[in-house]
């Protein structure tokens, strides 16, 4: 998606260690005439889909799931990071690893929204090592229901997570991928280019 | 809000200890068509304001304020709960004690992203005791931004929230006043009924 790697590339920020900060348009200030493009981009690539719930994991899934799901036309559930008082019942949970808050994280889904007859789009703003989305995917199989397909805004090409979805025989659609970073020029490239 | 009142009496259920749940249509399962018509109602209600910026906490008030964002057409901040290694340089902090949670977070907002200039609308989802939404608006006061209004989804009226932030002179819009709660008949009483 043309309009988002011109993004990362005039906002996007290099720091050692390949992290790649994001957080002026995408996972902490949220530009959403850019969120509503990429909606409409995951709209596109999956039009031939039928969805009935989009999945994601909290935080920063959240703000890109639901500006997709409008022209999805359903609902979004997304996982919870810790158990709260609020969520009762039963439910799907796993661990998943954060490679950016280097901690395991309890991820839950309550099985009230969630079943076998669902088919699901599961989006996420980030895949680096595929670890959130291993445990999303898990959440979602348990449930019994069909992952249709996986929207990710940007993936990091040179970890390994978009290798391992992809290899699982998941539909994958990444809207940048990032095959390479340079810390001390900033330059970015991009795959496809 | 009416459309909101029905939904919650319809699908909202209630727990002992004046608890709430609309996790099946707000906070873990979103109905993304009723939350674009709270983001229209928030936008008809603060339509005299010249915002800014949104500015929300994670995890559930980050939907509702991108889906609002749309009307306002204004950047989303969201608030985080933990420090994170994707968040350098300097950042505004503050620590909130959740009810539902039962612990203390600390939450902050790069500097990067809030400034004098700012004017904010803040959204979130629930009003109960206020502390979340009184660390909210200390963090854009201390960056010298005004909080030009305050939009919740669901407050509990029978909590000292609503009039704490009432008392502080703050303009605050809630679309759902909870009066009382009957758990025992699942009743539930809205302010202004």
């Amino acid at each position: 998606m043309q309009q988002l790697i011109d993004r990362i590339r005039k906002d996007g920020v290099l720091k050692p260690g390949n992290v790649l900060k994001v957080d002026s348009f995408l996972n902490h200030q949220m530009d959403i005439e850019l969120i509503n493009e990429i909606g409409k981009e995951f709209k596109h690539r999956f039009a031939d889909l039928d969805i009935t719930k989009i999945v994601t994991v909290e935080a920063s899934g959240i703000g890109i799931a639901c500006i997709a799901a409008q022209y999805f036309h359903v609902p979004v559930v997304f996982a919870k990071k810790a158990q709260s008082v609020n969520i009762d019942g039963e439910v799907y949970s796993t661990q998943i690893q954060s490679y950016t808050h280097k901690r395991i994280y309890d991820v839950m889904i309550s099985k009230k929204f969630i079943g076998p007859k669902d088919k699901v789009l599961i989006i996420d703003d980030f895949l680096a090592n595929g670890c959130a989305l291993v445990g999303l995917i898990e959440l979602v199989s348990c449930a019994g229901a069909s992952v249709e397909g996986i929207g990710i805004v940007v993936e990091k090409g040179f970890q390994t997570g978009g290798e391992v979805i992809r290899e699982m025989g998941m539909r994958l659609e990444s809207l940048a991928i990032v095959e390479r970073m340079d810390v001390e020029t900033g330059e970015i490239f991009f795959r496809g280019e």
